[in-house]
């Protein structure tokens, strides 16, 4: 591991490292342009399609990162998760990829096509309950059990280290950016991509984008200290986390230039514009970004802007009422 | 333009001048790797995005190329096509690039969708009757009045150079590619895929797509003389030609190894897949590829494999059909 200079507890030798073992494992995900967003908005656009990432979301470059750094004696007796969505499936992917036993504890109610993708993956798949407590109870259980070590979906380093690679590749790609727009749920993804394009470029903002539902990361920043929202109410299930991480809250306080929110109207008109338009089928965690800019929720004009599109697994339900609704929505 | 050697009237040499030409116009549109596809037809599968490229599908290479070629003169006096679709789209935005006046004649009973994306990339758009024959005259006429040049939409050296320049840049990504699938409608993209892939690495398989219920190029190819279909009737609307170009069926029959064909039940569950795994809103006559190789139905088997992705622009209509109809479509 890296020496840390941060104080943060990741620096951007990890990243740079996580991108070395990451190489030839992940697929590649080009920058596109978008013309249309930039006559909408009046802005050089290129979007950053991780809904083009093996297993549909950023999620893998974490968890691969993760895994690969366990010791051989915990890569021995598996890796354990408790999310139902891209998490899981990134998870579930990376220890495939790696040869290394993974359980994925999953709600009794979870999608049935969600559940068969992990296992698609070559996880298993424990059901339990249908809230998160008891799911994160059940994995502790397993935990003790049969001495799995927990791929946590955000709070801890290489996982930062991981979501961080997609900073790189992107100022590696357009080293003229001027601002990044990165959806921001439990801060992993948000806090990697800041930590890797400060400290490489400090001029370049780096401005995270959450809904309005859910916006605990903008009122943790405001408050100096981490809040934990009573309820969370989006369209945006990738981002329902109630609370940010512990080491995402010190990168987004140190590198973060701000966190600007947007409506579950708008979201669905950036996905209904990333459609039909850039024909990308974008979740609505991953549109976020890209309603922030259609809003000018950052007061964005003349520049060169990347949005970062996190993953790409939409309920086809959603996609339906998104095209039903037009770009109205 | 490059000595041609071919006795086709078009040569490698005319498609990498026009790559030449093309550089920094057009989107790059890279390979995607498709575990799905891979896993499900038992090859490596690789998918050639040109729903991606600008104005959405490939039409604008071929018209860049020919307008870029076209004398100081011919461009003053401007250009016109009487398409309605994707070729009118790239030939009003690769007119308006090169500084060229460009007039589109439409039916009348368009959709104005369409009308509306070919004024918004500065085309004029002329409305006259509701079949082709007449629009053909009405364009005539123009030419006559206006000394306009007629871009064409497929049966053209210039436009088939242009259009091969996809091919040069499959090759350039994956040497070692051993069958590309490509779709068939005037014979515009295959035969220049076909002539730039095959005078470059003769080894490599060139394998023409066309709907079932247009099926005239394979006809043409196994008569030996271009065959002119009484009736077309498939859901692939931009492969709904008649009868392919004759210049088209020169390079066809010198060097496509094969036409196979598809149902239009096969390219919905093809356009239902590029949707919800590989997350890219593909055309129904852009998914024709895909369809033959999950349809098996050019025996492909631990082969690399290409397939090339004509266009994006899905009516948004029939994509909540894809959609509902599931992966049984």
């Amino acid at each position: 591991m890296a020496i840390e200079t941060t104080g943060l507890g990741v620096a951007l030798a990890d990243v740079q490292a996580a991108a070395g073992r990451l190489k030839g494992v992940i697929n590649q995900t080009p920058l596109q342009v978008s013309r249309t967003l930039g006559a909408l908005t009046g802005n050089e656009v290129y979007l950053k399609p991780e809904s083009l990432q093996r297993t549909g979301s950023f999620k893998i470059r974490g968890a691969y990162n993760r895994i690969a750094t366990l010791s051989d004696a915990e890569r021995a007796r598996g890796v354990i998760t408790y999310s139902s969505g891209n998490h899981a499936q990134g998870t579930a992917c990376a220890a495939s990829l790696l040869g290394v036993e993974a359980v994925v504890v999953m709600p009794e109610d979870a999608v049935p096509a969600k559940a068969a993708a992990t296992r698609g993956y070559g996880a298993e798949v424990v059901f339990c309950g249908t809230d998160s407590l008891q799911r994160q109870q059940r994995a502790m259980e397993l935990v003790a059990e049969r001495g799995y070590t927990v791929v946590p979906p955000f709070d801890d380093p290489m996982i930062i280290a991981g979501q961080g690679t997609a900073g790189l590749e992107i100022l590696a790609e357009q080293p003229d950016v001027e601002t990044v727009l990165v959806p921001v749920g439990g801060g992993g993804l948000v806090s990697g991509v800041a930590l890797a394009i400060k400290e490489s470029n400090p001029q370049v903002r780096v401005i995270g984008v959450e809904p309005a539902g859910g916006a605990d990361a903008r009122e943790s920043l405001r408050r100096g200290e981490i809040y934990t929202a009573p309820t969370i109410d989006t369209i945006a299930d990738g981002l329902r986390t109630k609370r940010i991480g512990t080491l995402n809250f010190g990168v987004m306080r140190r590198y973060l230039d701000d966190i600007v929110v947007v409506s579950d109207a708008e979201i669905m008109r950036a996905m209904h514009l990333l459609l039909t338009r850039a024909k990308l089928l974008v979740e609505p965690s991953g549109s976020v970004a890209v309603a922030a800019l259609m809003a000018d929720r950052a007061g964005l004009k003349g520049q060169r802007v990347v949005c970062v599109l996190s993953g790409g697994n939409a309920d086809v339900e959603l996609v339906g009422r998104v095209l039903a609704a037009g770009d109205g929505g």
